[in-house]
């Protein structure tokens, strides 16, 4: 399993993916979900991946072009003019790796190789953007009204994004947030591991703003995780107690 | 979808249960998933249910025997001498309806009527005990480390009973708990939905504390569905920022 969050603020984008990978319970290995393809002053794109690892490689080594010589190599992602297209290009290459790993069943046939992809990131000339995209190809934008977007495993910490998201937060308070989120899900579904993925990038920056792998040892990570606890037992306690 | 939550505390026992049921997002009915056998001053008995509807309401009128002649009714979850055995009934008639009504495949295939069950109460002369009933008819009992069962829609509303679970809580902090467990769930999932019935069995008392019907216009409910946003958020505001 695997949790990822992509968050759209008034001042940039928040990106977190967990490292975790799994068949079964016994099969537990560690691998990045975050990539990022970049051009200083020109243009940064973010994408995170859930689901099957040899449908979510493959896709990035397909964006990549590394089935070229190393030379001959110029990946679309770097070259699309618009967000709007790289979504495109990415749900393009999602849908055919999806559709080559098939087995054979007809078109309508549930396949066990599906992913889904969140992406992100800004082109100059245009204002950030944020993608979910489908294992069919297609894809939907945040917006005012659904700020962020969650792949994997996205209910455990899906109540305090709710809650505490406000779109005018700062990059500190949505570090915050997030980590409130992922320890949630940390804590109540082990196929979703640290160390995690950090990336701000700030609008109009055409740059990373910070990227971090946040370790078991983080002091902060932990710190949040003790005593959430204890913040949440206290709210519970501020409330008055049924009268039977 | 359905929402149910049994907990075991020092005092006694909890349930609550939603009232939604659905098939698609256009077909909704509002239907009890929670049944009681009572004796007095000899048996309480509390069933909840979550899956299809037809096997649950099938399990209810066989364990009702319902296929008898009213005045030739004599129920066994009213006779069984222990509440080991009131599951083990459960169960074997749960897994008889999921049987009868799987298509003919073979003996290993996944039938789309399952259900889930969670079975609570106390028989004179024993302690009270709380199950988790599957549909194979097999069942769990709930221990000091594994205090209380959700069963349908159960991620949502988790992270806070896991938080602030206590097992020595009163009745009328649990019921809080299981208030916010349940907001929490409403406001992530439209099929579950109000009104919730609520029950309290206090233990040794072998009859039932008190059991509610929690409507949409509740005060109480809507006093913490309300709070508990703000709550939230000023437990989320006392930790500290991350330092980027």
């Amino acid at each position: 399993m695997t949790y990822c969050v992509g968050l759209r603020l008034d001042r940039g984008l928040v990106f977190m993916s967990d490292t975790r990978t799994n068949a079964g319970v016994d099969n537990v290995s560690r691998y990045r979900k975050m990539f990022t393809w970049t051009q200083p002053d020109e243009r940064v794109i973010v994408m995170m991946t859930a689901g099957n690892l040899a449908t979510t490689q493959a896709v990035v080594s397909m964006l990549d072009e590394r089935t070229k010589a190393p030379e001959e190599r110029s990946p679309s992602i770097l070259e699309v003019p618009t967000m709007f297209q790289a979504a495109r290009t990415v749900g393009k290459v999602l849908r055919d790796v999806i559709r080559e790993s098939a087995p054979s069943q007809g078109p309508d046939a549930e396949s066990p190789f599906k992913a889904t992809i969140i992406l992100g990131g800004q082109i100059k000339g245009a204002p950030p953007r944020l993608f979910m995209i489908y294992p069919e190809g297609n894809f939907v934008e945040a917006s005012e009204e659904t700020p962020f977007f969650q792949i994997g495993e996205t209910k455990y910490g899906r109540p305090i994004l709710v809650r505490a998201y406000d779109p005018d937060m700062s990059f500190e308070a949505a570090v915050k947030l997030m980590m409130v989120s992922f320890d949630s899900t940390l804590k109540a579904n082990l196929s979703v591991g640290l160390p995690l993925d950090l990336l701000l990038y700030e609008t109009d920056s055409l740059a990373i703003k910070a990227q971090r792998r946040i370790e078991e040892d983080d002091p902060y990570f932990n710190l949040i995780s003790d005593n959430w606890g204890e913040a949440l037992k206290s709210a519970f306690a501020s409330l008055p107690d049924y009268e039977i």
